[in-house]
């Protein structure tokens, strides 16, 4: 019987996952693919390193060509992370015709096109379940259960760290930087928390989910993206307030002519499925022409979530291998240049907050800004301030729809009036 | 070049949309595919009804013979429903070595194991997306997605009508006979509501999960079973003010041992997301060991979500028949014959209405029996009544976890002890 040998690049945490799970579910596996699936080889940077007791140890090597030139390799598994060496690791195992599966976002996003074009070339599989949302299995339903419909829009909760730290400071009063020192602590966020919360993983996740669901090659750095560094305690006080929670989400919507992109965070409706996605938890929201709306949700990062996702999607390449017409997995995702919408044109409901000096005639002068601007508000409270105490005071409104252009030619006149003690905070309104 | 030959079984909305959905994405269909998918035969009771224009008529007949005899026909499309002929029409297309999809829960429910052992014995598919939450893709999640993995838990909201009568009699205060009137006017109930709001069809759905969740093969008479009829306004209320939302709700667990299959109405704490599920939206919660926890939420029922699944089933079956090794979606659904745990047995938090004579005393009278029975409660709340009026007035109470049966002696005593004047009212809570 045919055996699918496999070659681990990386056995790290998820790599240690994915062993410990074909480990123990090999004979089922096994059934399942119509093979035994035997890892082969293990490239790992420190031999010494402690690795997970299902893993031969003799299988572990440090030199990359004794797994990539091994030709008895049948598929790799790329769970190194980091754009290099993987890239190069991942194109010559295409090159040499062998599928691979991999975890990682930030390669799928600044080269996911192009290696998914390689894959195409070499008739051969490209999988990469675990790029996004971890254990979700939100490509293989964009690729596979909606293959007949279109996408129209999708919002996605895609960081889990942007979520905790969000949801510690609603839920429990805490400040950022102590909700991000709670979140290294777990091991929810780096050491260097920037990635997560300035927005950039989420936005490499949005350029996968890009792909699949638009059909789009976008260059991430198009992507408008903001971090959640700037939300306040009294902007979650306002938003419960108003009936909403703040999310920093990614966001995608198909219009036809262009297609709008964009990661930062916004106020969701408290009583949507989305607003009640709490902690490290991810959730991915789309709507689909024919299927309407629908969620998918889960833990979005972790070993072993993303390992059932790994090994998921080793599956179907072993079984397309062993099928005799590799390349399913790329098959159908027809991917065309789109530019990405500009943030001035986009149109949305905006939170907005001013720190303003207590003087007569303030809240009319803002009010006047946004009308001369064309935004109308929906909303509006003033928090303390007797109207002449010299105290800076809080000043919240919601507005109606605007083009977020005209919104900025607003807040500029109101800085400029020097009305604003502090610079005006802007959150979106998920519509 | 191959053409995959489709015989459809049934001709009504979802079969509608199946043809409308092959006609409008054609061509990347037959890429995604590797061969055109063709409409050859339509199976119909008549043949003068309207269909949808993208079906050529010359196609449509009314005798069975026509369409199950035609062995240039590759994959059998099941959307007629019901379980009689639609069982005879997918035994014959099985025998006859032609892979089935079908959208038909209760035919999975009543025959599921026998038909998928016969799908095996002829080394041919038989797919059941559609069967259990329209375009909720949780089919090819628990099969694929989670192969790796071991589900412990599920809960499902799948049964549109009752969570969209439940809703508006929360958000509206409706009666239920007002909301199933609504339901029935807007097309999400049947004419005879009762398989729907008695539990009946959420029973069958949970039999189809169970079996790929658990690999068990359950009788569906067994599992414990109750619908929404008894559930009042008041029930609404309280709930609300105790933090949770009433929800229609179809439970499994793995517990190793035994089985626990439960349908029926429940208290979910409000901030979950499963909580916020509302209207005609289906969702289901399941925890996997490795993945933990994971919700898929999105329209339960209608024509053209059910029709994004069938074609969906549609694309596999045809891709596994045309790599020469049909039988994949079968492959790897292990069953065993496995028995459900009796309610009796189950352990559960517990929400008690009592309608009472205002008398002094019962109160003390409703605490001892629970007392007694080994039943402690959480928090007990008295409406109205100054103790004398000789008006019922309601009580209401949560109790912390308890054995059902010995929840049920507890009832026993306090309606044979003569202080309620209305039968006492349970709804379990959702852990």
């Amino acid at each position: 019987m045919k055996v699918m040998r496999l070659g681990l690049l990386g056995c790290g945490t998820v790599g240690g996952g994915v062993i410990q799970l074909l480990h123990d579910n090999a004979s089922y596996l096994a059934e399942t693919v119509g093979a035994p699936l035997e890892v082969a080889r293990v490239l790992v940077r420190d031999t010494a390193k402690e690795r997970v007791p299902q893993l031969d140890r003799a299988l572990v090597t440090t030199d990359p060509e004794v797994v990539l030139g091994d030709a008895s390799i049948d598929l790799f598994v790329e769970v190194m992370g980091g754009v290099d060496p993987a890239r190069q690791y991942v194109e010559r195992a295409l090159d040499s015709r062998r599928g691979v599966v991999t975890a990682n976002k930030m390669l799928l996003a600044l080269h996911g096109p192009a290696l998914l074009d390689r894959a195409v070339h070499n008739g051969v599989d490209l999988a990469f379940e675990g790029s996004v949302g971890g254990g979700i299995p939100v490509i293989r339903v964009l690729r596979d259960a909606l293959a007949s419909d279109w996408v129209i829009r999708l919002e996605g909760i895609v960081n889990g760290t942007c979520n905790f730290v969000l949801t510690r400071m609603r839920d429990d009063g805490m400040s950022f930087d102590a909700a991000v020192k709670e979140a290294q602590a777990k091991g929810y966020a780096e050491a260097d928390p920037g990635l997560d919360v300035d927005g950039h993983d989420a936005a490499h996740k949005l350029v996968v989910l890009a792909m699949l669901a638009f059909g789009a090659r976008v260059d991430a750095a198009a992507v408008p993206t903001e971090g959640i560094r700037a939300i306040q305690p009294i902007d979650h006080r306002f938003a419960a307030r108003f009936g909403y929670t703040i999310k920093h989400l990614a966001i995608g919507r198909d219009q036809g002519d262009a297609i709008e992109l964009r990661v930062h965070p916004a106020l969701v409706a408290r009583d949507t499925p989305l607003a009640n996605i709490n902690g490290v938890l991810n959730a991915v929201a789309l709507e689909g022409r024919a299927l309407g709306p629908c969620m998918l949700s889960g833990r979005g990062a972790g070993d072993m979530p993303t390992a059932v996702s790994v090994v998921a999607d080793v599956l179907d390449v072993a079984r397309a291998k062993l099928s005799g017409i590799p390349g399913l997995s790329t098959r159908g995702i027809q991917m065309q240049a789109r530019p990405v919408k500009p943030l001035g044109d986009v149109r949305s409901r905006y939170y907005l907050h001013f720190l303003v000096h207590d003087r007569p005639g303030v809240l009319a002068r803002i009010a006047g800004a946004l009308g001369e601007a064309g935004v109308s508000i929906e909303q509006m409270v003033q928090e303390g301030g007797a109207g002449s105490s010299g105290v800076p005071v809080d000043i919240v409104l919601l507005t109606h729809h605007a083009v977020e252009r005209d919104l900025g030619k607003a807040l500029d006149a109101i800085v400029r009036s020097g009305v604003a003690a502090a610079a005006p905070r802007l959150i979106r309104l998920l519509d």
